[in-house]
């Protein structure tokens, strides 16, 4: 059929799930923006910088499995790089789409504007290849094929991939394929046959079968065939912290974060005297490994990856992991188990005078999470606090956990809110981070979005006091009156805000909160000094790993 | 002497003039910034976020002649490189020191946080390749020869520059050299010789000499010398609008921008028919050509490189253009000319009631700039509105004139009033531009700089209606409360806060400026479809240049 390429384009982001452009205009995309409006189904959203944009198409696609951002040549796309790299980091699929300089310029190398005036068309690509998985420059003969490319390796990598599009092109009309892009993924039958009937065998001799879920769980789509697993099986499992809450840390079956020597002992012990260990290809970092203490139990270890499963030390290549869970699942003997949640929740006593502090705080926080509910939690002070909560289940977790570049957070919730409009939103983020992207909550104003967000007020970089420079001018912000930010933002006046400094004020807020119809906004005033337990210990053993043992950690000790 | 490998970088960067580093903390720099605490005459100032941080480093280095920005591995500097790839577009001289994972985990290949986690560390390498003059990571072996060799080409090539400090590097302690950076960079004496008898030659036949400057006149540290040359030989000269104000606009001898077929018909004529141009290595793109209409007399040019003068057809290497000038300079015979002023200021008339307009705004602001003024105008509006204006002499005017990242001139300003305390600063700035990096009026704020500051609110990006989507919704931007966000970033109330809707409370809000102690903020309220009437003609001619003679321009038009 017969359609210009930015609606042949427009037309593939819809089909797979995108109804949601973030970005912001310039005038090498302005043409295509002519198209998008005239798009049905899916709809730009206007940002107040290229960052903020790519962070929000990232929490985006956490929840749809697709996001697309749109920027300018040179100056927009390098100001969302960082978004993008993260997303590479993250495994979030990312359809990067920049209006490129005509292509009648770029051909001649003519010296342009947002270029650095040497007739470089290379330069941007180079950098964009080393944080996406496809790469190209559409041209009209091209368009076709290459837009299928890249998007089909974007959903099968679960990576971001990297379009340019030059602004006399994306109107030109090209013979497109009636038939939507072809995204199935089946895989190798005698790979796989050969992979079932492998992990069987590993299965049936299993005397402790255990499932370990990293952040690829759920970007391989694997989180309900593991739940009914777990369910028919009766599988204890444990998971990275970088996989939090895609399984439920509420059932009785749930042992636990494993992180290496910083494991609990129960899920230590699970995870690694398993004698069929099922996991979704895990990946170590410091952070999520006590400081690389990881053990598996690699003889034993089903590992699955994006086309490829790995059992001991076979590797099965162009193996769909969903196929294989699917015909283990049906394989597997049943096994009674107890199912049910393991521990009601204790009844939470509010001290009304108390001042909060991080140490009741998130205890506090993981009672007012519901299941159902998107939490963002922002690196440092809110991941490490949440982290060592149980979150209710059903829970979207969502954190720059490999990447943790701060002030992420604010924008990815502009992103999920329009993901899952019949969603509760959720953003904790402290003062440091939020300035960062802070005008991004004129964004979530001005779409008269609801997310309710913590704003954790303690004057500064809590988790690099910790690192180094305890009392250091370095680690402070300005103390902003954060609350009256959506008052100088919005232009409805749609808002709440409150303020929160003692567990009394908190519980009052907090049941504001819970009944409010509007975007949310609480600042809550903790102690600069005051962190999690976990970032006590979390700061010093950074400090040991960056600076060594003879460091400046151990001046200032 | 020995030092840390911190210590002689600090030790370097205070010696080439720089007194303060901008960026953001993270853990991979930390153990730097105690070392920059420690360090008589150099100040760390924390931005809200990375890529403000690398604008404010651009605009400080545009008076101070170099600047330094301070970022975290990956996630930090990627957040940054769009301000760096300007400077490098601009040629500004800016050290780009990036606090790298420990050297111990780099040469393992650990993955950790901050990065892909897959082992890769040459990733931002070859990013910040694309954009910077040279490049190192640091070592113990390499530490004293890379840090100058980096820092001396900043410095020759007035290119940015990256240096990657691994953070169990810098506290190590080596055996540095005493004698200051070696910068001097005389020419190669026969070249040299050679360069002046030819331009002497030349400059002898001439009958009509004529100068031509864009920014690399400023860059390479020209202008004194070519404004003595004017003075003493009475020489006709022109500018690029990329070079605007370095010589002055005010003066008998300047005869106007030059931009081919957009010229004014002085211009082109002083400029197209001299037969002996002198010229800075001019940088023609499509917005300061006349979209390439550029015609110069190549066989009596003389045009000034970094390190070569081309005279005609023959290139001298190794020539230093201040040297060559110099010597131009001497030997010239004096002519006599009108120094003067070429035409007194016409009295300004406010219309009290009427609304202000883009036409008259313009010509009273130009008035409002006094001769010493730092004056930073955004791209879009703000630029294309003053650079037909004559501005006083000595103002230096910063705008990201071939870059046009928006949103760069709010945290160069916070450079520049750094930089040059005793001046003024101006910032000319759209509501559009401003949303982009606004956070960083808090760091102006909390440091109690005193910048005028012009926020011109016309609802949206009107540089991109005028080239397509007049009405359309993706070129509108939040309506925010603007003149209000002071008093949110504000802990001291130290600022100055006023609106202008018409002629004569403009009046009323620039003699309070005027006398100002104290930052002040003026939100000026514009027609949305008002616009300066070159920008008028620059949006059509942009659309046809960007979208081909069948682009969508022709269906709206």
């Amino acid at each position: 059929m017969q359609m210009t390429i930015g609606q042949f384009l427009l037309k593939r982001l819809t089909e797979i799930g995108i109804e949601h452009m973030f970005g912001v205009p310039g005038d090498y995309n302005l043409q295509f923006l002519e198209q998008v409006k005239a798009c049905d189904g899916l709809q730009f959203v206007g940002n107040c910088n290229e960052l903020n944009a790519a962070y929000a198409a990232d929490g985006y696609a956490r929840l749809k499995g697709a996001g697309a951002l749109l920027t300018t040549y040179g100056v927009g796309e390098l100001s969302a790089i960082c978004g993008v790299a993260g997303a590479a980091a993250e495994h979030v699929p990312v359809v990067c789409i920049t209006g490129a300089p005509p292509l009648h310029a770029m051909e001649q190398r003519l010296p342009l504007h947002h270029t650095l005036a040497d007739g470089n068309y290379d330069d941007m690509m180079i950098c964009f290849r080393q944080f996406t998985a496809a790469q190209t420059r559409i041209t009209f003969a091209n368009a076709v094929g290459e837009i299928d490319r890249v998007l089909t390796t974007c959903l099968r990598e679960k990576k971001p991939v990297y379009i340019q599009l030059p602004s006399d092109v994306s109107y030109l009309t090209v013979e497109a394929p009636d038939a939507p892009l072809d995204l199935s993924f089946a895989s190798d039958p005698r790979q796989l046959e050969a992979a079932v009937e492998h992990a069987l065998r590993l299965w049936s001799q299993a005397k402790r079968p255990a499932l370990l879920t990293d952040m690829d769980a759920d970007r391989l789509g694997l989180r309900h065939l593991m739940v009914e697993l777990v369910g028919k099986a009766a599988v204890p499992y444990a998971s990275l912290t970088t996989g939090k809450a895609i399984l439920s840390e509420t059932h009785a079956l749930w042992v636990g974060h494993y992180l290496g020597e910083g494991s609990s002992v129960e899920a230590k012990a699970w995870i690694e005297e398993s004698d069929c260990l099922i996991t979704t290809a895990p990946r170590f970092i410091e952070f999520n490994s006590g400081h690389f203490t990881q053990n598996l139990p690699k003889d034993h270890t089903i590992m699955l990856a994006g086309h490829s499963v790995t059992i001991g030390s076979v590797r099965y290549e162009g193996v769909n992991a969903q196929e294989l869970l699917r015909h283990l699942l049906q394989q597997v003997p049943e096994r009674a188990g107890d199912n049910h949640r393991r521990l009601e929740e204790e009844a939470w006593s509010p001290q009304a005078d108390a001042p909060l502090t991080q140490e009741r705080l998130w205890q506090r926080m993981a009672r007012f999470i519901k299941a159902g509910d998107t939490v963002l939690a922002e690196s440092g002070t809110s991941n490490i606090g949440l982290t060592s909560q149980a979150l209710a289940p059903d829970v979207t977790y969502i954190s720059a956990n490999i990447w943790g570049s701060i002030g992420y957070t604010l924008p990815a919730t502009l992103g999920t809110a329009l993901a899952a409009p019949d969603r509760r939103h959720l953003l904790f983020i402290g003062d440091g981070s939020f300035q960062l992207t802070a005008q991004e909550l004129s964004t979530l104003l001005r779409l008269e979005l609801k997310p309710i967000i913590f704003l954790l007020n303690n004057r500064g970089y809590t988790i690099e006091r910790y690192i180094l420079g305890m009392q250091e001018a370095y680690n402070d912000v300005a103390n902003w009156k954060y609350a009256e930010l959506a008052g100088v933002f919005s232009e409805k006046g749609n808002f709440l805000t409150a303020h929160a400094r003692t567990e009394g004020e908190l519980e009052a807020v907090l049941e504001k909160a819970a009944v409010s119809n509007a975007l949310t906004f609480i600042e809550l005033h903790l102690d600069p000094f005051d962190a999690p337990a976990a970032l006590k210990k979390f700061g010093p053993a950074t400090a040991e790993f960056d600076y060594g043992p003879l460091g400046p950690q151990r001046l200032s000790a």
